[in-house]
C-alpha cells in the first residue's frame, strides 16, 4: 500500500471529525435499544439544503429504507438529513417495513422542522424482523438534541455491526481559490453479524456540487473504490452510499475545480474502502492486488477481481504461503487473454516469479514476503498497458467461526 | 438427496469395480515414489481399440498433459490407454514439461505395444516443479505387469491427492437387448494439497459409441453433473474428464438405445460428482440446491449457482443456522428476475419460509432442519417452470486450515 500518497491532501482533521469536518454539517449517535448495549441510531444533518448523490444495492431484494431513499432521491432536489439505524435491516418485512421506513423519515423531518422527502433512511442488521418502532421513535426524539459539529465518532459507531472499529476520514482540497472539505463515515461489508453483508457509507462536503454531475462522479469513483473491494463476494439487500453537498464553504465545483474535487473524493472513498477490507471478518492481512500489462484496463480488472475472489489465494496469503501457482491459475480462469510464459509476480516489491516460470526464490524465502500485515501483490502480464487495482483480505478460520454460529 | 433413484440402474458391481466393471478394461495403481508413501501412478487399458470423448480445463493456463491429451484426441480416432500420475501436476513446467508428457505417452505405448497417440496422459499435484521422470519411467515399467480386470480400487487410489476416500462406481443398462456397463473413477475438486484444485474423472464403457455423438453426450452430461458442483469456485490447470468406449459387450448405442445410455451416463457422473462434493476439503455436509419455478432453466441455474457459491450460505449451513435471509439475498444478486414476495424455502422437505416472508418456524425449530449430513435446500420462486440442481458442501474452519498451511 502506498499510504504516503494520501498525506498531501488528508488534513489533520481526519482523526477527529469525519462527516462533520466539512462546514455546516452536524451529527449524533446514541443507543436506543435495538442492540443490547451498543449505539444503534445515527443522524447526519446539513444546516442548509444540500444536493445529493446516492448509490443503492443492485440486489433484486431491496430493503424498505433503500426503496424509500431511492424514491426521495428521484423526486426531490435538496436534502437535509440521513437517519440510520443498526441492529435491524428492515429488509423482507413487507408492507409494515415500508410503513416503518416512511415513519422514520417523517419523525426525523418533524423533529428537524423539515420535509420528510428531504430525509434519507438507512438500516443494517437482522433481516426478516419488524423494526422495534417504539425504541426508534424515542431515539429520534432524543437524537436531535444531541446534534453536534464537534466530531462524528458517535455516528460512525452507531452504524457499526460486526465492525471492530469505526471508519471515518476527511480530505481538504482547493477549488477556485477556496478550501473545501469532504468527510465520510462507513461500515464494513464483511459478512455482518447477525445476518447480512451490508456496506454503508455517508459522505458530506461543503463544496457546491451540481446534482447530475455529483451522481456521475460518485458512481465513477465508487467503481474504482467500493466496487473494487471484496471480503466474501456477497452483496446485501441494504447496501447504500449517500453523499450530500451543501456549498457552505463557497467553493464551487466547475470545470476548473472538478479535477481537484474528483481526486479528493477518490482518496476519501479509497481510504474508507480499504478500512472496510482491513476490518473484514476474521481478516489478518490487507491484500492489494495490482495487475499491470493486460491488453486493456477491463482485462486487468477481470484478472484482479478473479485473484481477489479466489479462496485458494486468500487462504494461501493467510498461511503466508507464496503459492504462485494459485495466483497464476486464478488469472487463468478469469477469461482474459494472456500468455502464461510472460507472467511475473512481485510480492511487496520482491519478484518471486519471472517470465517463463522462473522461480526466483526458495519456498522459505518467498514465504517471507508475506510476513507483513499489508501485502501488495503485483502481477505483470507483459501483454499491453491495461492496469487495475483491487483490495481484499485473507481468509481465516476466524471468518468461518464468526459466520457459522451467529445465533448460537 | 434422492439416492433411491440410482438403485434401479446401479448394479452390485458398484462397490468393487469402477472402471473395470465394463468388459475388456484393465487397470492398475502403484506407488512409484512421486509421493512419499501413497500410490501415485495409475494405468487404464482397453484390450481393444476404443472411441474416446474428453473434456479439458478451460483455464488459460493448461498443463503439459492437457495439451498432449488434447492433441491426441484431435488427431486420432481409436485409443487404448490412459496413464495418470498424482503428486506432481506437470503444469507451468515449460518445454521440459511437454517433453516429459510426451515421454509418458511413449513409454506407456511401448510397454503395451501400441502407438503413443493411442495414449492419454493426465497429471495432478504440485505445479511448477519438474516431473521426477526416473521414478515415472520405473513405475511405467512395473505397472503394465500389474494390470487386472478384478477391480479398479488401486487406480482410484493412485489418482487421489487430498481426497479422503477413492471414488468409483458403475452402472448397467440395456441397449438393444444387450446388457452394457459404464464404470468410472474420479478425484476431488476441493482445493488440492499441496497446490491445485484439480478434478479428474475417467470413464469406461463396453458399449459401442460413435465418436462425435460420444463427445456431445459427455459434454452435455458434464454440464449437468461435474459443472454443477462447487467446493470453492477455483478452476485448475489440469482438470480433465476422459471417456473410452470399446464396444466389447456388443451393445451398440443408436437411436433406439441412446436414451438408456444417456440416463446411465448421467447417473454415473452424478454419483461421482456428488462423491467429489462430499469429500470437499473440510466438508461436513453435502448440500443439494434445488431451484424451481424460475422463468427459465437458465435462470434457475444462475440462482442455484449463486446460492452454492455464497460463503454466507455455506458457513450458515455449517453452523446449522437456517438463515433464510442469506439464501434470499444470494438469489437476489444472481441477476435473475423474480418477485421476493413469492419466495419459498424448504429444507429437507420442511417449509421454513412461505410467500410474503411468512416465517413458518421458530429459529430453534428451523435450525433443526439442518442437523442431517445431507441437506436438500429447495427454493421455490413461483414465477415459471424453470428448474435446476446444484451441489456443494459447507464451509468449515477445517477448509481454511487445510489450504492456509500446505507447505508448513
Amino acid at each position: 500500500m502506498n499510504e504516503n500518497k494520501h498525506t498531501e491532501i488528508i488534513s489533520d482533521k481526519e482523526m477527529k471529525s469525519g462527516i462533520t469536518a466539512p462546514m455546516g454539517f452536524l451529527s449524533a449517535g446514541l443507543h436506543c435499544g435495538i442492540k443490547r448495549y451498543k449505539k444503534d441510531l445515527a443522524l447526519i444533518v446539513s444546516e442548509t439544503p444540500a444536493t445529493a448523490a446516492a448509490i443503492f444495492t443492485k440486489n433484486k431484494v431491496q430493503a424498505a429504507p433503500v426503496l424509500i431513499s431511492k424514491k426521495h432521491l428521484n423526486s426531490n432536489d435538496k436534502f437535509r438529513a440521513i437517519i440510520v439505524n443498526s441492529g435491524n435491516a428492515n429488509a423482507c418485512t413487507g408492507e409494515q417495513g415500508m410503513k416503518d421506513a416512511v415513519e422514520m423519515a417523517a419523525l426525523t423531518a418533524s423533529a428537524l422542522n423539515i420535509k420528510p422527502e428531504e430525509v434519507f433512511v438507512s438500516s443494517t442488521g437482522v433481516i426478516g424482523e419488524p423494526l422495534p418502532m417504539e425504541k426508534i421513535r424515542a431515539g429520534i426524539g432524543k437524537i436531535v438534541d444531541m446534534l453536534s459539529e464537534d466530531d462524528s465518532n458517535a455516528a460512525a459507531e452507531a452504524i457499526m455491526t460486526t465492525d471492530t472499529f469505526p471508519k471515518f476520514t476527511s480530505v481538504e482540497f482547493e477549488a477556485n481559490g477556496k478550501i473545501a472539505t469532504i468527510g465520510g463515515i462507513a461500515k464494513g461489508s464483511g459478512m455482518i453479524h447477525p445476518n447480512m453483508a451490508t456496506m454503508l457509507a455517508f459522505i458530506t462536503t461543503d463544496a457546491a456540487v451540481e446534482k447530475n454531475y455529483f451522481q456521475n462522479v460518485l458512481k465513477k469513483t465508487a467503481d474504482k473504490t467500493f466496487n473494487r473491494i471484496t471480503v466474501d463476494g456477497d452483496t446485501s439487500t441494504n447496501d447504500m452510499v449517500i453523499a450530500l453537498a451543501n456549498g457552505v464553504s463557497g467553493a464551487e465545483i466547475n470545470d476548473d475545480s472538478s479535477a481537484a474535487f474528483e481526486t479528493a473524493l477518490f482518496e476519501l472513498m479509497k481510504k474508507l474502502a480499504i478500512d472496510i477490507v482491513k476490518d473484514g471478518e476474521g481478516a489478518t492481512k490487507l491484500i492489494e492486488i495490482v495487475v499491470e500489462g493486460a491488453l486493456s484496463d477491463d482485462d486487468a480488472l477481470k484478472a484482479a477481481r478473479s485473484v481477489a475472489h479466489s479462496p485458494l489465494v486468500k487462504t494461501a496469503v493467510h498461511g503466508e504461503d507464496a503459492n504462485w501457482g494459485r495466483i497464476l491459475a486464478a488469472v487463468g480462469y478469469s477469461g482474459i487473454e494472456f500468455n502464461p510464459d510472460d507472467f511475473e509476480i512481485y510480492i511487496n516489491g520482491t519478484c518471486i516469479l519471472g517470465k517463463n516460470y522462473d522461480v526466483k526464490l526458495s519456498i522459505e524465502e518467498a514465504n517471507k514476503t508475506l510476513k507483513p500485515n499489508e501485502i501488495e501483490l503485483l502481477i505483470k502480464l507483459n501483454e499491453g498497458s491495461g492496469k487495475a487495482n483491487y483490495w481484499t483480505c485473507d481468509l481465516s478460520e476466524e471468518y468461518v467461526k464468526i459466520n457459522g454460529s451467529y445465533r448460537t
